[in-house]
């Protein structure tokens, strides 16, 4: 096992960030402009190289905090990217994270360090690297995330309409929901709170807002449920 | 982003194999023993080091081939395990993948180069480091492609029983299945192809033998299909 063979060149360890967010209208996700060469102008994800002394999920949460400022992001780890040639510089495995952040509550904090723009997920240029597969991956994996908890509500806005919702999920599976059956589905997982206030932009009689049921969901999360849509 | 922070002091990057097999029985996981310090003598997931010019994915494969003689395995990459203290010896990080082995064919092959043992998932001993977790996660990570896709056939003889396949998902999902319900859903996944053979083992009436069609699963799993049991 731990004998034998080990890298005898220099070898770089570095982190990506698949940033998602999304703005009532379509899923995003978060690029930087490059400022220097190989590929200087073109977009890429975030990314940063891993300290000596912090974990791969340290290193993903600071270069995250770095662009965005915010803490408590939901961050997942994506896949170890590991083509010899990926990184023209030099040996180079990335280890990539997805994130799913409120657009809104990002515009808030500066990013004004970066060239940093959200682009809707069929718009986004080609990227530098192997960054346009770790967005493919990215995408895929929100998808079934998405199919099997209601990961989603990352997303939403704190208090949010049916209407809402189901735009999201439309969104993210990439295609038209059924109305009532999605409404259906959606209060069979019982992970909602249905508020007194309503919405009144929308219509004259108004939607009813939503909450996410925290609670009920932590105890859904571990009994491994399903929502097929 | 590729500017910055790089890691100043020596770092191992490892792999490390989670190997499941399926007797008839019981899930299991191949385990080996490990012969040198520290934890000598305690079980422990195959692994080895990276190569300066190999992927993760080819790392993992000849570790595979190393221990069981098998090329075309299932492999999947899970997750890179990155505590930095993980590994008393120096700082390593290890990306675990599993893999789904035909037991019987494993049999065929020699492993006597190593220390190596089948362990019913229910029996399985502390192991070295963090690959108990890497265990545990590998198994949750099985338990859910298996709902979502058939991928559980790889752990099958090549011809089996409905009875065999029933047992099978019985044992990774670790619940009893309604055997009725079970048949149908397999059925509506139009994925088997049921020979005009029969196994006369089981009952004096026999039961029909059924195979995998890989082409019509090839085409299922590009339409993210699922199968919820």
């Amino acid at each position: 096992m731990y004998k034998g063979y080990m890298p005898d060149d220099r070898l770089f360890l570095a982190v990506d960030c698949i940033i998602f967010g999304f703005d009532d209208e379509d899923l995003k996700v978060l690029l930087v402009q490059r400022d220097f060469e190989p590929e200087k102008g073109k977009w890429s994800l975030m990314g940063g190289f891993l300290k000596k002394d912090e974990t791969l999920d340290d290193a993903a949460s600071r270069i995250l905090y770095r662009l965005t400022g915010m803490h408590d992001i939901y961050l997942e780890q994506l896949y170890a990217f590991s083509d010899v040639n990926r990184d023209p510089v030099a040996r180079t495995i990335s280890t990539s994270y997805f994130a799913i952040v409120n657009i809104e509550k990002h515009h808030e904090k500066s990013t004004d360090n970066f060239k940093a723009k959200w682009f809707s997920l069929s718009k986004v240029p080609n990227l530098i690297f192997d960054h346009d597969e770790m967005l493919a991956k990215a995408v895929r994996r929100l998808r079934r995330r998405t199919s099997i908890n209601p990961i989603g509500f990352e997303l939403l806005p704190e208090k949010f309409t049916m209407r809402q919702l189901q735009k999201l999920y439309e969104t993210i599976l990439d295609k038209e929901l059924d109305k009532r059956n999605f409404i259906n589905k959606i209060k069979s997982m019982d992970i909602l709170i249905k508020l007194k206030e309503k919405d009144m932009t929308s219509s004259t009689k108004g939607s009813y807002l939503y909450q996410f049921d925290q609670e009920k969901y932590d105890e859904k999360q571990t009994n491994d449920f399903y929502l097929k849509l």
